[in-house]
């Protein structure tokens, strides 16, 4: 099958939606949690986490326009600076999905959603306590994108907190720390390891 | 395991890297398919690829600083415009790992690595006939992030290939498109699908 920009111009709005968030292939599945400086937390899954580079440790993620409804985690972070990003295990996929409708800024996702908040010394936002691999970060820069209103927000990792189990020889495996991914945003996808090479160096690269 | 800031910054250089670009979970494995002005052609394997929007339909990725080293992949983007995005599936991870090698820019990895080259009418780039699922797409802008010097390129998906077994129940199943996931830089996963769910509407949400 083979659609042309027009093709997919002319689909109707929620299929074109469904397409275009699967095209990229397998996307992360994290829970981001941050708190007002009046108390209330928030927690929302983001399957948009993209690394950007090692030192500093940056990550980004990409946020929707916030004028088309309110962004309580941006929200949060503009007051605060303070976040986690906290991996999906698949004990509870449905939990963290459902931490995407439009709850009320007044209702904690956490709450709602049966998520437990969890926190350490001298850092503010919530982390998800149901979560074994997790993140404490710094706010760092906001990068508008002016061709569809989205935004880059970039952050410095503070603390990274992994279970011993993640590395198998030498390298963190995701299999082991049970992370998962999502394909659009309604479909949860375990990890099974099928290869694991050598950095590719000219020299010695096989003959194909 | 916790790590701070500063327990990061004091990892030796190569460890750093493995263990920050396998913290966001599971990324997509795609292969970015470009060619010279003068018809040099290339591939190269990338784990950022990230959903921007769905109308226009804009896909992003990140590229290290071209300081660094050569980046054939830029270069033939500023020529022309024009690139491809293509799924990675099981039978080539090996292949599509190894376009990560520093190759003469005279070297097409196509050849090299054992892909093949497949255009189509009226675009210029080339396409892996290996993949299933691939995209034809149109460079929108470049994004320079200051804090660290790399740049995330932003482009239009002008043609979208998609096998007729993706759809499944009215979505995209990245388990029936044999698609994979990278962790950090070396390693592949297959996926497996384990939970759908419907939109999440505040009204519809479970009691956890």
């Amino acid at each position: 099958m083979h659609y042309t920009s027009q093709d997919i111009k002319a689909m109707n709005r929620v299929n074109r939606i469904k397409v275009i968030n699967s095209v990229t292939g397998i996307k992360s599945a994290n829970l981001i949690g941050t708190v007002s400086n009046t108390g209330e937390t928030n927690v929302a899954v983001f399957s948009s986490i993209v690394h950007l580079g090692s030192n500093p440790a940056l990550l980004g993620f990409i946020l929707r326009p916030t004028a088309e409804i309110p962004r309580h985690t941006y929200s949060n972070i503009n007051e605060n600076g303070c976040y986690t990003i906290n991996h999906v295990h698949p004990g509870f996929t449905d939990k963290a999905h459902y931490t995407s409708a439009k709850f009320d800024k007044k209702i904690s996702e956490f709450d709602r959603c049966g998520l437990s908040e969890e926190y350490i010394a001298d850092f503010k936002a919530p982390f998800v306590r149901e979560s074994q691999f997790k993140m404490g970060m710094q706010f760092k820069e906001a990068i508008n994108i002016k061709l569809n209103g989205t935004i880059l927000v970039i952050g410095e990792i503070e603390h990274l907190i992994i279970p011993e189990t993640a590395f198998v020889n030498d390298d963190i495996d995701l299999e082991q720390t049970n992370s998962v991914g999502i394909s659009g945003l309604n479909s949860y996808y375990e990890l099974k390891k099928i290869a694991r090479y050598p950095y590719a160096r000219v020299t010695e690269a096989p003959d194909f």
